[in-house]
């Protein structure tokens, strides 16, 4: 069995995002949101058949964790009721999707962050996903400022409801930001990998898991720069008195495969721990296109990932195992189902 | 022969690094600074002689690209005014550690930029730096305001002024952030990083290079999270519909060598021309210690060059010949020592 652990629904229905740009328009003009649009399964059914369902099957894969798209979450527009709406909408399709295609995707929710609010409204949206609606993580954006970088950072007690609510329900959040209103960082090009080299580094500072032993947390795009400056983090570890970063880090935080070109899915297996690497690939993402000097498009992993020749256990592992094993919900339904 | 493109004052005298203190706290109090104190040559000397030029040494390489401190830029401080003292501070002190030591450094300045000033000061403290005190290039701060990023991309006309002078004097700058007044930010661990994927991506944005065909930038740390994701790098240039990257961006963009782990130089020497790569080490820099798996200095780079068994003339441009390409001014200093 092959799970994608990072798939954004990247192609909802219009109706949607149109809803979405009318809820920012009356908020900017100080009028009540409009009504949510009338979506029918069809919509839902071919915006998916045509994308990632067409993709999974042509690419070998069987299942995907899904949640809203990322770069929509915009979680610096509008104020903390806007950011509900928009989480509670998102949350609700993909609900409707996993309904549609209950063997293929398995939810993941959009948290109503904003700026400076506290995390009340995101714990009980968590649990409102995970309780009712079969949600097995959340997303969580390190900025919700969208480039600005306002907030405190991860290891900061602003952040412990939220993980306090994730231990109690044993779901693991995605650290993911979302678009950059901030000229500097190009979404998917700066802002998603600084955030993940970010995230890690404020991991080996501070000493988050000791306070949460349990809590897991995926860094996507393969870690950010972190592989490719694995001596680096050793190093400083090392210099900030840390314990090494197999203890002080990883057991508890996991990178997935979003790495688009055979050498850097080769670097990111000869220096990362197999049990902490997860099979992804957030394709109808970031990079769209086919690479030239494969003729493959860039985000099919799972090329690069089969060309490693793995040993079967490590990959049953990548594939499937450390997924089932990071949310354990995950695994629970796959149970159910006699997987 | 083998040039250390990356190297920074760190272990500079402390009446030096004093002074700065009693600058700022002078800034802060609305006092004028205080006078810069004397610092003999044999405090200079015996800064270097302990600590770089023992260690360049000891690891085989003959020269070192010598700026000031990165860390203690920092722009964000102080004013306009103040950073123009510290630059021009700093760099004085450079142009007496290359006066000392001839042979193995040269000199490359610190530029008195500050978030929202115009780049007028900086021009004129390159003219400086190069026409009179002999220096080579300069370090460009992507982000005066030190991790709040409040300054336009590099490609925006904000920049010209500096660009215009570098390619009147035909030096190049490294692309390099100081320390972080932001605290998701660790300096080396995150800033440095980031700043380094930031700059790169901001390249395929724009079209920096079209209108500055003979510039240089050199950006380091191994061009951030550059070459871990030049698959996302190459899709995305493709996707914004750019040319090829190769065309579009390295012509004028090179990579240093400071990734502090064998695996790293690999993938990097892997999928960057090696005409695109300076040997470098920032050593006595941000990560100090000593590499437990191998045990040797995690930032002796050259060790992981080596160990690429690179070609006679491969290993020539890395270890001087880019270096002598993108320096044309250390190059003609070379030629005039018969070098």
């Amino acid at each position: 069995m092959i799970i994608d652990c990072h798939g954004h629904y990247t192609t909802a229905p219009g109706p949607h995002s149109d809803w979405r740009q009318g809820q920012l328009a009356a908020f900017r003009e100080g009028r009540p949101s409009p009504p949510y649009p009338a979506i029918n399964d069809d919509q839902i059914r071919q915006s998916i058949e045509q994308n990632q369902l067409r993709l999974l099957r042509e690419r070998g894969a069987d299942m995907t964790i899904f949640s809203p798209r990322a770069s929509a979450m915009a979680h610096h527009e509008g104020d903390e009721r806007v950011s509900g709406e928009w989480a509670r909408a998102c949350n609700d399709l993909i609900a409707r999707v996993v309904g549609l295609f209950p063997e293929t995707f398995i939810g993941v929710g959009q948290l109503p962050q904003s700026p400076g609010a506290p995390l009340d409204s995101s714990v009980a949206e968590l649990e409102r996903c995970v309780t009712e609606l079969g949600f097995v993580g959340c997303n969580l954006n390190p900025d919700p400022s969208g480039g600005r970088w306002t907030s405190p950072p991860l290891t900061d007690r602003y952040w412990y409801p939220i993980f306090e609510k994730m231990t109690e329900l044993d779901v693991p959040a995605m650290v993911h930001v979302s678009s950059s209103c901030n000229p500097n960082f190009h979404a998917t090009g700066a802002h998603y990998i600084n955030a993940d080299t970010t995230a890690f580094m404020q991991f080996i500072q501070g000493d988050l898991f000791a306070d949460f032993p349990d809590l897991r947390l995926v860094i996507p795009h393969g870690g950010g720069a972190v592989p490719y400056h694995w001596g680096r983090y050793r190093g400083l570890a090392d210099m900030l008195g840390k314990p090494p970063l197999n203890e002080h880090v990883m057991r508890n935080v996991f990178f997935d495969t979003c790495v688009y070109h055979q050498p850097g899915i080769d670097l990111l297996f000869e220096v990362i721990e197999t049990d902490n690497i997860l099979f992804g690939s957030e394709m109808v993402g970031a990079v769209r296109g086919i690479d030239p000097e494969t003729g493959h498009y860039f985000d099919d992993t799972k090329r690069y990932v089969d060309k490693l020749g793995l040993p079967e256990a490590d990959r049953a592992k990548v594939y499937s195992g450390n997924a089932r094993r990071v949310y354990p919900r995950l695994d629970q339904a796959l149970r159910a189902r006699g997987l």
